[in-house]
């Protein structure tokens, strides 16, 4: 059994009409174009031969009953909505792929031992201009959502949404056999290595901070070089720090500072305050905290630092058995993969948390994405399809 | 001879009411506040026994002709404008303390020798909405601003001038026999050190630039340490590296980077372009130079860096002579005092670049200056102004 990658082609093309850009695709939750795209997908799940509904947070879920009734349902999701100017796979792929996937097996007769279902999720890149952050959709479903969130009430109300619409979309992970997602890389591994299919092994963690450091802002021309507390000279060593520090860690962890402010920022004005964000990311909790733990050395070192941590996403590890049955599937179509891990959070990091999933990785074109340019080979996509349409086969004789 | 400490204090008083803030000082030039402010100096000007004409980019210009009429004027000048929520004494201190010279001159039948005036020049700050530079009277009374500055006439045009207006404000440079200023030191260098006067050697010379750095951004999750060109990490032996070089040099010199803009600026994307401004002043153009080219040599070992010169302003001497008798007028009055440069500009620099002129500091306290915290203690005041008094008589009989 084979999916129809010029069906599926045709597909793409057809949602990323829904667009409030000509440069690259903006379809933001809540809003008119995201609703138009939804319905665009409600009708293909309908064609697919899945029933539609939309949940109480706007997520779409497509189901295709099987003869066994009480079974737990095997899950393919991902989200439509997209960054403002974003690409046309990032999440389009793993739903429209999962609808190709039912429709293939519906049109060769093929008999479900379990339920299948087909999830567009609703606002997995947080872009919604109300802060109720990304993955939204999941988080609701699995029970995830960060509701001691500051005006987190207040900013559900910007959508339309109250806390009482978050529990109702709460759905119990005993409901789900596994869950499977295949979206592109939005790395560079795959692409330059040339590699088809990643099978991804888990979703790093995320922990976030803002660091201050204080100095004293005074005239640039009027105070020697001997009376001077420069705040950015005093972060230096912090940002280097960093960088050093996952280094030296390794392990596949990763440290940015992407972000710094310098207070009060005039040519001529000794920098009196330095806010910088630290954004460290690793699969493994505990090399996580101890470069954490280094991190908090080097601002006892420097004085006059604060380290408050603004966010934590913990690992999430996607099933060993699911990672297999992707492998058997790769075997089977004698496509070529690699296990890695994921730098990039997705619907599946939440699901994964209470239910099994798997993960599967296709190459990003020059591992771009959340850009106009972003692009997949259709050979690739064909691929991955075809894998996740086979994995679902494997999972459903289980 | 000595002045009316009394009668200043209260002047000083009376025209810090005249601001649009009530946390500090706000006298912007070209606002209504601000012609209000020079009506009230107007008034003390004409009671002093000057004759008052305003010309015609806005500075006042108060004048005591001597029994000599051809005869070159000695000028006391100074701006009664502020920076938003500045202080009571920057520049005030130098109009008001030359009105109080006059009046004390005048009370006491002294016969000038030379035409003795007292300015008040517009827009030093540079605070005012339209971008036409700070220094701007006395830089169009010496001819001296920069009419090559994109929009200029534009400029112009928002505070109702015109190139015509600024080219009729200029003053033939040898109807200057010499120009005083007393200020501020806006430093901590006479407050730390107890030093009730300083005389000022020269103003430095600014050299100010933008650098870019630039690396290539990409997702700060999905990019392995290896992979990354992070243009914040680039940049950090830069920001150290003019620390380092002004440090090395030392004569004086002082060098800043006060504003640092990363794109795109995210917590989760690596830095792809990092933008700064270098800031080096000194008294000696050659050191500059040399710390110029020091930082040349540096952004071509980091490489991706360009340096863009954005504004050059060239060292301002105070004339030796007037220096010498300003240390008289304190040794007869046994008043210590010290030589020092002026890290900040001032209207002296622009007209110490055409005529011979001096400039004389009392302490800030704390340092500070464009503060509402801006303050110096009034027997600092005392000496400042009794000083300048002795000066212009000592000048007068040259």
């Amino acid at each position: 059994m084979l999916i129809n990658i010029e069906r599926l082609r045709e597909n793409i093309y057809e949602l990323a009409k829904f667009s409030d850009t000509t440069k690259g695709i903006t379809r933001i939750s809540f809003t008119e174009t995201y609703n138009n795209g939804i319905n665009f997908v409600r009708k293909l799940m309908a064609d697919a031969g899945l029933t539609t509904k939309m949940d109480s947070v706007g997520n779409l879920i497509g189901r295709l009953e099987s003869k066994n009734r009480g079974k737990k349902a095997i899950i393919i999701g991902s989200h439509i909505d997209t960054v403002p100017n974003g690409g046309m796979f990032d999440g389009t792929l793993g739903v429209l792929g999962g609808i190709e996937v039912i429709k293939v097996l519906t049109e060769n007769g093929y008999k479900n031992n379990h339920p299948l279902e087909v999830i567009s999720f609703i606002n997995e890149e947080g872009s919604a201009h109300s802060l109720i952050g990304g993955t939204f959709g999941s988080g609701a479903m699995m029970g995830l959502l960060d509701i001691n969130n500051i005006d987190f009430e207040e900013n559900l109300k910007k959508v339309n949404l109250s806390e009482k619409d978050t529990n109702l979309g709460y759905r119990k992970p005993n409901t789900i056999k596994n869950y499977l997602e295949l979206h592109i890389e939005q790395g560079r591994k795959l692409y330059d290595e040339k590699v088809p299919i990643g099978i991804v092994t888990g979703i790093v963690g995320i922990w976030r901070f803002i660091a201050t450091v204080r100095g004293k802002s005074n005239h640039a021309g009027t105070t020697p070089m001997y009376a001077r507390d420069d705040a950015l000279l005093k972060s230096l060593p912090l940002i280097q720090g960093v960088n050093d520090v996952v280094n030296e860690l390794g392990k596949g962890l990763v440290g940015t500072v992407g972000k710094i402010n310098v207070n009060p920022g005039a040519a001529n004005v000794i920098p009196g305050e330095v806010e910088l964000t630290i954004e460290i990311r690793g699969l493994e909790v505990e090399i996580g905290n101890k470069a954490i733990n280094k991190i908090y050395e080097l601002i006892k070192k420097i004085g006059d630092t604060e380290l408050k941590q603004i966010e934590t996403k913990d690992p999430s590890l996607m099933d060993k058995n699911v990672q297999l049955q992707i492998e058997k599937a790769c075997q089977y179509k004698n496509i070529n993969y690699k296990y890695l891990p994921s730098g990039a959070g997705h619907d599946a990091r939440e699901v994964a948390k209470k239910a099994s999933s798997g993960l599967i990785f296709i190459p990003s074109k020059d591992g771009l994405s959340h850009v106009p340019e972003e692009f997949t080979n259709f050979k690739y996509i064909q691929n991955g399809v075809n894998v996740l349409l086979d994995t679902v086969k494997l999972l459903d004789i289980e």
